[in-house]
């Protein structure tokens, strides 16, 4: 018998002693339930009980984080605070990110036993690359499709994110495209939008990043969102490849992980994997899952490009937080599988030699909207100025010298810089 | 031009003045973003711009509740609370639940401006239930599957949740349906483990079940963890259906709305929706998303039964947020898509008159382990305990008296009555 596990680590709150409430969730999540059954028998219990690997003592709190936990009778008052490790059995759940997710979250989060859990680290056995493709693309995959090499993709997000008419995002596409962008992606809220159907968007876009490209010899990349149904997902895919896109997008809460797998088998094109409906699974810090827990799993599910926010940014998110998920992405998971963090919100020229200082990395795809569209000599000069920034970081020269010699770069310093 | 919208309520807390906050949210979530776009103009604006429709301020707190919002200058400590209705054009939708999601819920859970935002109400347009069957079953047709009538089906859950091999699985469930039991589920976290795959649980169950069915004439309803990938649904499916089985059950989270819809247009039985995992999408009071809210979607999607807890069960939920739950499922949608709530954690004949007076309603799926394994008198007495329980609730009469003419009954309360 298979004696492989699934390794879970969680931060958790309790009324209740450590190891005790680690000892309710692996019971909870394998053989055990509230009370005693008389089939968990020894053999059960062999072949399918979790196992509390470690606890570890953090701080305590005097009051619960969350509400609707209940104190052990004679409850001193306090919700100790730890960190938790399982092992589950592989067998008991096979290589499938639902079953998975079933067992190392599933009711854990709605337990009295608890005013906070959050699972924080995920270690999956080598079947789940087996059955799992990954990114199909991927960094490489990506920079082939985009001709670029040596620095970040550089990218900007269609605005308005939606209300544009077919005549109107051609218009918006043709400028962008000229200004020599290496990677255009819809909004997450621009999907097929009854006034401008994917369909016609695919036609109308392609058209006019063909037409530059033959006339310039770049071929921009096209995040199309084609976020819908399971059905349409397949569609989709072929309405963009048939045209020649070279990108697909898709919200992976909103397709789930198990739509993002479905597509992942398919796809001929680079899934950029957008992160929208993720901060309700994160912000609050006593629920929930870790992204550096949860990427594994858009990874294997197929994502080649994830959302991580970006430094700075118009979120929520702490610095920190971003480093890590960046660090995250491009730690191999079974040996490879690394996908593109796409850094979004907030970005210039004037990012970059601290996003690359902080990042260690120009395998990204960074977006930017304002820092491109209102540079102050148009978005041409605003491309330029991004190409130059990121020139000047990974050659380890400082911004402002080398914008004495790249006017656009400087013009973005005096416009963007904080 | 189509004007119909989509209303969405929220929850909020923020740093800012509350209009403001609300026209913020509305902005990210149209036309509008960070930073003034030159193409928002007033055509795009008109076109696709969603709308504050209400502001109503209630208290204010001293701390924010979640962490990462950013004040503005000037701030004067204050965290206002309120709900904010919004409305967005359908027609930058269109009339699907993925793209749904990513404007009314989306990225507004990162936004800085917020130190908590949850969505509590969702009024959706007609087009929504063309395009989604909703419940293909619901109460009707799940009694009719199950040959119950005039009082809750009464069900179980194989227990120990996982690691039963094939031969005990057969021998559990030959004890279960000879105890005359109407519904029979598994455990979320039962799906297809590799020591008993899906394919030969199905077999060795319906054998039992038909052989007992045989006899007594009675085949218990058994709902099969279906969970996985998408394409494992409709073979799953396929593998219950052909061997006779009259129940599939899916992890809602895990498979996705859009997975379960999938499903749903392909289903010939009635999907049972477990609800596994939402605890993190709903336990942080300033976050994430109200059940009420939730339900509708499941309901769409296809769900024709759904999980809503129990009073007085093992999890965090209160009385009242699970009896709003049954409310909200039993509300028509759209002049119908009601389903069938279940009723799951802590149950015995000693809990059905408390059900009863409270939700008002037998059209329950109501699921007990322990409150049937653990009669003194068997499984079979447990059985009957509940349904002789029930009777009385219905008809009105103390559960006490009807106990002195059914023996089961006043065993059942004598041992499970807090």
């Amino acid at each position: 018998m298979s004696r492989e596990v699934v390794r879970a680590t969680y931060w958790i709150e309790t009324p209740h002693e450590l190891q005790r409430a680690a000892e309710v969730m692996a019971g909870e999540q394998s053989t055990g339930t509230f009370i005693a059954v008389p089939g968990e028998t020894a053999e059960v219990k062999e072949r399918s009980a979790a196992r509390v690997v470690a606890v570890e003592a953090l701080e305590e709190a005097e009051a619960p984080s969350l509400p609707g936990s209940k104190p052990p009778s004679g409850h001193d008052g306090k919700y100790r605070r730890g960190k938790v490790v399982l092992e589950f059995p592989y067998h008991n759940i096979g290589p499938s990110i639902p079953n998975l997710m079933a067992t190392v979250a599933g009711n854990l989060y709605e337990l009295q036993e608890f005013s906070g859990l959050r699972l924080t680290g995920l270690e999956l056995p080598e079947p789940f690359a087996k059955a799992y493709a990954g990114p199909r693309f991927g960094v490489e995959g990506t920079r082939r499709l985009a001709g670029v090499y040596d620095r970040p993709i550089i990218g900007t997000i269609v605005k308005p994110s939606i209300g544009l008419t077919i005549d109107e995002l051609r218009a918006t596409v043709r400028t962008l495209a000229e200004a020599g962008l290496d990677f255009i992606k819809d909004d997450e809220l621009n999907a097929s939008p009854l006034f401008a159907p994917l369909e016609e968007k695919v036609k109308a876009v392609m058209e006019e990043i063909e037409r530059v490209a033959d006339r310039t010899g770049k071929k921009t990349m096209y995040a199309f969102n084609i976020t819908g149904d399971i059905d349409e997902l397949r569609r989709n895919h072929d309405l963009v490849y048939n045209a020649g896109g070279t990108c697909v997008m898709v919200g992976i809460q909103s397709v789930g992980l198990a739509g993002l797998a479905y597509l992942s088998k398919y796809t001929q094109l680079p899934i950029h994997g957008h992160r929208n409906q993720w901060g309700m699974m994160t912000r609050c810090p006593a629920l929930g899952i870790e992204f550096t827990a949860y990427q594994q799993l858009c990874r294997l599910a197929g994502a080649d490009h994830l959302h991580v926010n970006a430094l700075n940014s118009k979120f929520y998110e702490s610095n920190e937080s971003v480093i890590r998920s960046v660090q995250a992405i491009r730690t191999p998971l079974f040996g490879g599988n690394e996908a593109m963090p796409v850094l979004s919100s907030g970005q210039s020229a004037a990012t970059a030699a601290e996003t690359y200082e902080k990042l260690g990395t120009y395998d990204l795809l960074n977006v930017a909207g304002g820092g491109i569209l209102a540079h102050p000599s148009g978005p041409e000069a605003g491309v330029r100025s991004m190409i130059q920034a990121w020139e000047a970081a990974i050659g380890g020269i400082p911004a402002e010298t080398y914008a004495e010699t790249h006017p656009e770069l400087g013009e973005a310093l005096r416009t963007f810089a904080r």
